[in-house]
């Protein structure tokens, strides 16, 4: 499949005339995709059942004739105002009891029946009427769910639906006192009526009722999708989509991906970068105007997986944004780097966003490809560049990587039910056991809890997995290949419960988790060997021939078993590279340490570097400049590089 | 007009015998103005329409037989407890929809219909009774609008208000769905019931939006006030006043001044250093006795521009107080310093706060002139002091200055709404600038945003204005002297868009804003000359030949297009320096460089030299103890110094 | 009496079956004590009125049979789900308005009529089974009054208790308001049922209120538990207890206590340590796996008074718990020593919280003696060395202090109704004098603020006692021994009003309070002598004669006339030091400046030295280890040292 370039489109905030040179524009820039529609639904249909489809019906041929191919997203993530009035209980509610009101954007609850069916409704008629043009080529259903914590709502409406799920999930009152322990301070239940919501409690709630609760609501968004997709597949041939975001947990992609066909994401580096609480000034600094080096290819090795191989950027940032704490440009040449790197790491298509800065309401300083006067603004050069480069370019394919990290939602839910330390988070373990990979220059794929089959791999890394599956059991009993487990991996059963005879229940570990520690950021662990373990320490009971590393203080902090790794602490970066490093000289794969700010990665057909440092990287021959992409065939050595 | 000073006073919390001797130790003080009764609602009507008068009758006729001029405040600003009961629905609610209760003050929502209702009954009644009173020199309306910020309310009555305010002005609700750009996000509303306030959305609501409704609750101050002065009006000649606060921006002052006859403000320098969020350690240190060297000054500038010539201090602090983060005690001489500087820039009237330190309820810990035990404070001797100088001194009238700066209050709330950047302040940006000004030892006059005469200024500032009225763009385009615009300025229209061409919308420049940028604090912008820019940064497309300045990477700094200069960012304090230091040369104003903690200020007979320092500064031959005023005629180089 | 060692069970956490082995392993561990019962209503009473006890006869009489002493439990800090429906408004009420639910612990108001007749009628159920019962040794009412600030309560039953309260203590509400001084701001009352709870005030209630509140609010405590030791002391003679908490004063503990016969505290250092607010890192990470030297010691001092000479650790640490910020394992040994400095400050039991971790629900990751496998925790083979040690060692008895410090829960209230400066803390303050003196090696006596006789004391020292009652008026005027007050002591009446002649009202102190500063963290305040005060200072009017020291400025800092010494500010560590060191030279006291980590307190029979440092310490001949305790007799100088 050849890669493509795209854009989000908003005809509706402008004058038709302008639509016609819009696209124009567009095709001359090289794009081929357009995404249109999705907040679209108060000019759709202004009052209850009087629907105005004209002007789009206008929109999708002006744009198609030009040549584009449409996303056409559903619009219900912004239910206009009349319907809070049909529905005045549709809004989520927040963990203090207080409705969201309309005014801005995902203003419902995903558990809300009557907004289903409004719903329904109106992704029906939109795809009787657009299921089989030529121009839709593909659909988004609603944008960014869980976008401004919209995924867990304490409605009346999830409430009910809670209580339901609990119902079906646990049969009997009986079995989830059990399976929860409500024994404990006598929060037995009679009935399933009494099953509150775990918000506004004296203190904590059962952790068996928060992470019941969080599988609940991640199992609504769900039905909501599949609800839009069953309708639109009725009417449509076309690929079905969803806008995922970065960092973005609350729900289960994984499970939710299974109804589309393609994965997809919105990628921000910068306001990325910004907001993120855990990186330190000094990085945000180094990395001001290119975003982190890593955040962007792991999300595209995890939409990769939450897409089954097929993924797209739907959303490029192409200059400053509005919504981080900050919000600079981005260095000239990053807009390409962006593309490019998607594509390296397998992306059909990457779509800017948006074509046109709009010069009102919420996001008049989201910079567009143009500026709100039309003129380009500079990454509409970049785009057109990239554009031209994907025309020379043959497909390359998406590379099969040797090492996989093993990612799970539930699993950050259940962290961050019970971070027991209070800097613990399930995503930065996993993140950063990621980036220890990058920076050893591997390619890494990501795999759900649920993998079957780990044959392609020399190396498998599963951090922080509260409970594995069956499914995953059996993949790795069969599996001949190395396994680094851990730390806090195999310790609760489903139920949040520790399982009996404590843990970690991994397939070819032995150890026994005697308990553990959350280490405070002023004391980290010293290891006997350089680095130290940060914010966790199992105690790992273990046969002493198993000790791989011990802590300074003659813990063991790295157990082994043939091929079976289990890490007993979360290393710091020195550790995680040393530790990581030895795996792969293990495993017979090439460790290539990357220097600062620069990344590769490897497609079937040519190996990419990226640099994301504010200078020139030299590295083993080649010159890479600032915000530069360097590229060389692995057939024939021929190379090209960037910024030229 | 000869200056004199007061002090604020609580009959109601003293025995009737203590009157007469407070009385007469005021005026063997010195002073000449006593305020009373704002808080005394519930004396005066202890029941709906039970009137209980006769202790006013007598406390007024105490005070006046001792030589006192009397400022009666009205009481609205405490409505009694029998109050809620009759309107229950009168109390404001806050962002999070809850009422804001009863049991300290400043308990209602400017918006309720039947509380302006009472506050005019009781205005009628003690206006018929006391206008005419030759004791009652002056009139406060209530007290401290905006204080514990309470003119944002988002209560039913409030609701009511903003859509008739947004019909009034709009006309349509198509008008405002075009106005604000609804159809971004579906947010279209078909009638003006539909509008909501702009509070609990589930993420930010259209900047429009929360705009109007910023601008809809300062009229409604305004509106509240003028009730009040029409009914005083009617049978009183005494003129009118109200005590504005310190940094208070939360509603219009130049539009509630013009309602009144004169401006007062309520001056506490040592709370306000402490509570100020943007001072760092080292400066709250430095200060701590003697509060910040710039921020009264400020605000006498900034309220004589609300009285259009004629202001006060109505309260000014007279030892520690109890509603910083920390209270400490002013440096000996302060309290004789504070109130020289207020008369140096104009003051008719400087009041201390309070008479008598109360020995209960919320400001116990408030110090006064005098203590609980009726035992004179340090403060008392230097208001005597004062006094006794005053005496001497030949009243020097205010000088007119020859730079000035104006000052916008919707564009802070502006800047409130759409910070894009988390430490973005258009207050301090217009306080940066104004110290910077006064450290190079200007006089100031502040401006309000529909100044329509800027002949007598050399030097007009213009910073962080975010749309220019048509009688600015007048005044501007008939002005001959030198313009600083910018950052930040001229770049939405009032419904808060982006004009048409990007801005910035500036008589003179003809640059473009081809986009903007937050900077966060580690990360300033170098300039190619000495300084930074934080904070901020305006991308100005502007002709190569009107870049007067660049930064250290070539971009346009400053713009230079005959007399008027455009600032493309928010320059730290050395660049600050530098440029102004720059255009005061080119405008032919002589520069003084003061020494840290050392400000001065003219009179139309005299130079004042205040030292905020908390050591003597020797500068130009003169000699100023810590906490110290100087002064000399500007006609015979007579000079007199302070705490002698 | 003999010293013992216990440990807490829940029989319903675990089938039948275990129990005559759990019962058979803490007999052979040393334990002779096991508190049941506390949260296990929802067993007791599966349904309203439907009572199963048999599943407790049958757990009471296999621990009893086994030879343990057993502490019942009321259950009433735990309700089951159907009390809520019984009583939906029996739910605590946070100061936002929002009702805390069902769904942890401690979700009821202790002004609830109705939740109170269902304690009454449960705990009299409970009294008339097994009131009797020779097994049954002990009862604790309810569980740890207060935790999770469950004191204030903002409730409709609270409003109406308040309003009753304030009836009862004012007699009018004329007399409310003359107290209170409510004609400022206009807060009048015209009756009691207009009288509100002082929480959603537009600003700050007065503090009279405020503090009136606090009042309240711990008088409700005391009547809830008494209601409950009525009942128990109709149907049984066993001794009455309640588990109090670390740094817990919402409620006056002196007056619970006096219906209870011994006081017990719940003691977890680690957890502490990393909570609390006001030690930096580098003395968390100092003592992170030991704890603050001075906490649990200060602690026991306290509780021994609660008790009035009989008290007990009723929850000792075993190992990480699991509520702390961060979690970590106590050094090997601390166990151990924990246990032992309980005992050397008069404890009668340590018990060990808990028997057996949990593996499911809140507390899954509190250690226990067992771990869930039920395999021995380290803590277990601690334990039983203390047994072990106990049973060699005679009954040391409590020694009689030469030194007392006066601790006054409304104190504590008063300073956090009007701290004036945002560090200032009652408990910090007095908690700091408390270390100043162990630090000299100090034993030290805790007195309530009523306390009749200080004949036994040498120095008696009172920190920040907002006002003295009547009965230590007495007794510090018949005491003959040294006095140090202050500061902030002596400041107020009983109403929260400055005192006529403005205090400091104080036995002995002729001083007047001029005024007071709070001083920011940045600004300490220099002393003539070595040390600075910090956060605070009086300022005191003194006959120059009575200043013993002065600040470096000249202000007096520290008065003394006769014996009676008055501190005008909050002393940091150095000056502490050096003036309670004079002091108790004075008093000729021995002052032994103890060693960083090492603490030391006497009984009848030995002096005990307790080793919180991480390395060993070597002092005065002796060798102490990381974590050790090491006695010697004070008859015969025989010694043992720890962790042999």
């Amino acid at each position: 499949m050849k890669r493509a370039l795209g854009v989000c489109y908003y005809p509706e905030h402008w004058p038709q005339e302008m639509w016609a040179e819009d696209a124009r524009r567009m095709v001359d820039a090289g794009l081929s995709w357009v995404r249109i529609a999705e907040f679209a639904w108060s000019r759709m249909e202004p009052e209850p059942g009087r629907l105005e489809l004209d002007w789009l019906d206008q929109a999708i041929d002006t744009l198609g004739s030009a040549g584009l191919k449409i996303v056409f997203g559903t619009p219900t993530a912004t239910p206009p105002r009349w319907m809070i009035d049909r529905h005045p209980d549709m809004l989520a509610v927040d963990a203090n009891g207080t409705p969201r009101k309309f005014g801005s954007r995902r203003h419902y609850c995903f558990s809300h029946k009557g907004y289903q069916e409004e719903c329904a409704r109106i992704v029906e008629v939109l795809a009787r009427r657009y299921g089989a043009n030529p121009h839709i080529a593909a659909w988004q259903t609603d944008n960014e769910y869980g976008c401004h914590e919209t995924v867990l709502s304490y409605s009346k409406a999830a409430h009910e639906g809670f209580r339901n799920w609990c119902a079906q999930q646990y049969q009997s009152v009986d079995a989830l006192n059990r399976a929860w322990g409500n024994v404990f301070w006598s929060m037995e239940l009679a009935s399933f009526e009494e099953l509150e919501l775990p918000n506004q409690t004296v203190t904590e709630a059962n952790p068996a009722h928060r992470m019941a609760f969080r599988r609940f609501a991640s199992s609504e968004v769900v039905r909501f999708n599949r609800l839009q997709c069953r309708i639109l597949r009725q009417h449509s041939r076309a690929p079905l989509l969803h806008n995922y975001m970065g960092q973005s947990t609350s729900f289960d992609h994984f499970e939710c991906g299974q109804d589309l066909d393609i994965a997809s994401w919105d990628s921000y580096p910068l306001g990325f970068l910004i907001n993120r609480t855990d990186y330190d000034d000094d990085h945000k600094k180094r990395y001001l105007r290119q975003g982190d080096p890593d955040f962007q290819a792991f999300h595209h090795d995890l939409y990769r997986a939450v897409g089954r191989g097929r993924w797209w950027v739907m959303e490029q940032q192409p200059g400053p944004v509005n919504w981080a704490q900050w919000n600079v440009a981005p260095l000239p040449g990053m807009a390409r780097l962006w593309a490019w790197e998607a594509f390296a790491h397998g992306a059909e298509v990457v779509s800017y966003f948006r074509w046109r800065q709009a010069p009102f309401a919420q996001e008049q300083m989201h910079a567009g490809l143009l500026r709100p006067d039309s003129a380009a603004a500079p990454a509409l050069g970049e785009a057109a560049q990239v554009a031209a480069e994907l025309a020379e370019m043959p497909d390359a394919g998406t590379a099969q990587a040797k090492v996989a990290i093993v990612f799970d939602y539930p699993s950050v839910w259940a962290w961050e039910v019970q971070p027991q330390g209070q800097d613990f988070s399930g995503f930065k373990l996993l993140f950063d056991m990621y980036r220890g990979l990058r920076a050893l220059g591997q390619d890494i794929d990501i795999l759900p809890p649920d993998a079957s089959d780990l044959s392609a791999y020399e190396l498998v890394v599963i951090p922080g997995l509260f409970t594995l599956s069956d499914g995953l059991r059996a993949a790795l009993a069969a599996y001949k290949g190395y396994v680094l487990h851990g730390p806090r991996s195999g310790v609760r059963n489903k139920d949040f419960c520790i399982p009996a005879g404590l843990g970690p229940d991994l397939p070819g570990v032995t150890a026994t988790l005697a308990r553990s520690e959350s280490l405070p950021p002023f004391a980290p662990m010293k290891l006997a060997a350089p680095g130290n373990f940060v914010k966790w320490f199992d105690h790992l009971e273990a046969d002493p021939q198993q000790v791989a590393e011990a802590t300074a203080d003659g813990q063991p902090a790295l157990l082994r078993a043939g091929n079976v790794y289990c890490l007993a602490g979360w290393p710091d970066p020195e550790a995680c590279q040393r530790i990581l490093k030895n795996l792969l000289a293990e495993a017979g794969l090439e460790a290539a340490e990357m220097p600062e700010g620069l990344r590769q990665r490897s497609t079937q057909s040519h190996r990419f570097f990226f640099n994301y440092a504010d200078g020139p990287i030299e590295w083993q021959g080649r010159s890479i400049p600032a915000a530069g992409v360097y590229w060389q065939s692995l057939a024939d050595d021929r190379s090209g590089s960037a910024n030229a």
